[in-house]
């Protein structure tokens, strides 16, 4: 792309495939940051005095996630706080753990780091350990994904955030909803969205304001503002069909620029249209530890008595 | 699969991935069936007195499928009538017309053939040569579809057919889905189904009694059959995402049996929740051909007129 200039005349960086423009690096930085403010005013992600609370894992997409919110905190009037979970998982966490901080410092956020350890008794490396002993044939990721969703929003819930920022970029959303529509699971796309549509009642909302931006862009985007880079892939991770699916639609986003966006938007209208269709499920209460769930018996719980882990602990987050 | 036997006892013939079935070769064909028959019944693709025009081009799905229709005939109280098109490509057609003659006289349905060159003035052959020297940049495959859709409805119309039957397996609907995801046409997928949803008014309902067959199955319950087989290509096609999203497909089905009737099975689910979303496009018709048309200009006297070919032919059938 050397010799194609931006539109301000500038050498160009950034040739954006599905657009075909050419963008130097200023107007490339202001062009993403422009991307996440159109989809925050656009969906309403935020309302002043809202308190956000940032998942920082120390990956890319949360780290850019923190500096674009960051850059409207005070004209928001919204405030940040930082969170870090450290599932325990030795020589893979620590790194992050390390960029989230001094990331949140930079920013002047308060950061705040809560461990597997001190909320469910022990750290993922050991829940795998207890899992493998006892014979459930579930991977190291069933437990994090569902721990990890229930400590962001206690968590959120215990410092009393209004809302919950996660980094989930264009590639991620596009592969949630293939993956939904190959298990012909298309309920749950209408859950979908920058701001999910059918919030259940008793969670914190979540947001995700990068939702419109390619991961393309956004490792670029890292890259040209010099952010640490952290690549360590978790040690317990596995092919999996997002993995496969991953590849599908970089393949097809190559030979067909523009696919990711036709995907993830085609679902936003969609969930549109089945926003008032999707049964509100009833607002329950685990019969175990009273957080709010879809089910008798929440997921967590269903995790913590399947390991024979006492998951009373947790309790003292959500009061 | 020699060693496994089916649960009648017989030799196995077919392993049916997705459910763990062994079939032989009997209760295979009967299996298959059955299929079509449900979904016949469910989906109220017939009544009584229903004049069936099966769209027959002589390859293995419309063959499989005209077969397993004739044996219902008499007792659902229908009437089949064959109808192939012959778009006009030298050494290409010729093949599925002598198997389509064949097959009808063999199951004594009433046979006609109708070509492009009668109703359009023009072959195919001739069509994609005028717009090669016009310079108009769409496929032979563009022409076609159009052109053929529209001579399927009319003609339907002209021998008063209610109902038109298409040989569409469950890999050409789980590739039409995946096709409509991908390029963000999730509207689209509320047309879609055995019975389509919104049917529009002036046109004659499609059914697709093979919607819930994988292709595998129509191959080989063809060749349990021993019907002709004819599968010589279209010299016209060329790589397209359709051929991708084939391949996808059978890759993510290879590792997780099922996912072609997931992506199905979904989808029917979907169109229900949008049944009443859709907006029904208003009643239309044509302002230079006078047929029904969600537009000001129907696709066919649009792409008509683009190659400067007189359309008025056309309207003898439709009156």
């Amino acid at each position: 792309v050397s010799a194609a200039l931006c539109h301000c005349g500038k050498e160009g960086f950034y040739l954006r495939q599905h657009s075909g423009d050419v963008l130097c690096e200023k107007c490339f930085v202001k062009s993403v940051e422009r991307t996440v403010f159109k989809t925050i005013k656009r969906e309403k992600l935020f309302i002043p005095n809202d308190r956000i609370m940032v998942a920082l894992s120390g990956g890319k997409d949360s780290i850019v996630l923190i500096h674009i919110l960051s850059k409207i905190e005070r004209s928001y009037g919204t405030e940040l706080i930082a969170v870090t979970i450290d599932e325990g998982l030795s020589g893979y966490r620590q790194e992050g753990l390390e960029i989230s901080a001094k990331v949140a410092k930079d920013l002047k956020i308060e950061h705040r780091v809560i461990t597997f350890k001190e909320i469910y008794g022990h750290s993922l490396e050991e829940i795998c350990k207890i899992a493998e002993e006892k014979g459930i044939g579930l991977l190291g990721c069933t437990f994090c994904g569902i721990l990890r969703r229930r400590l962001l929003n206690d968590y959120a819930c215990r410092i009393k955030a209004t809302k919950v920022a996660t980094g989930h970029n264009l590639d991620d959303e596009a592969q949630t909803v293939l993956i939904n529509v190959l298990r012909g699971d298309f309920s749950r796309l209408a859950r979908l969205g920058a701001k999910p549509v059918a919030t259940r009642t008793g969670f914190i909302p979540r947001v995700k304001p990068l939702r419109y931006v390619p991961e393309r862009e956004i490792a670029a985007y890292a890259y040209l503002k010099g952010f640490p880079l952290y690549e360590r892939e978790c040690p317990y991770v596995r092919a999996s069909l997002r993995d496969e699916v991953r590849d599908i639609l970089n393949c097809i986003e190559a030979q067909h620029p523009g696919t990711k966006f036709s995907v993830v938007r085609g679902t936003d209208r969609i969930s549109d249209l089945l926003k008032d269709k999707v049964i509100k499920s009833e607002v329950r209460r685990c019969s175990r530890c009273g957080s709010p769930t879809g089910r008798e018996v929440c997921r967590m719980c269903e995790v913590l008595s399947m390991l024979g882990i006492d998951g009373t602990f947790i309790n003292h987050l959500t009061e």
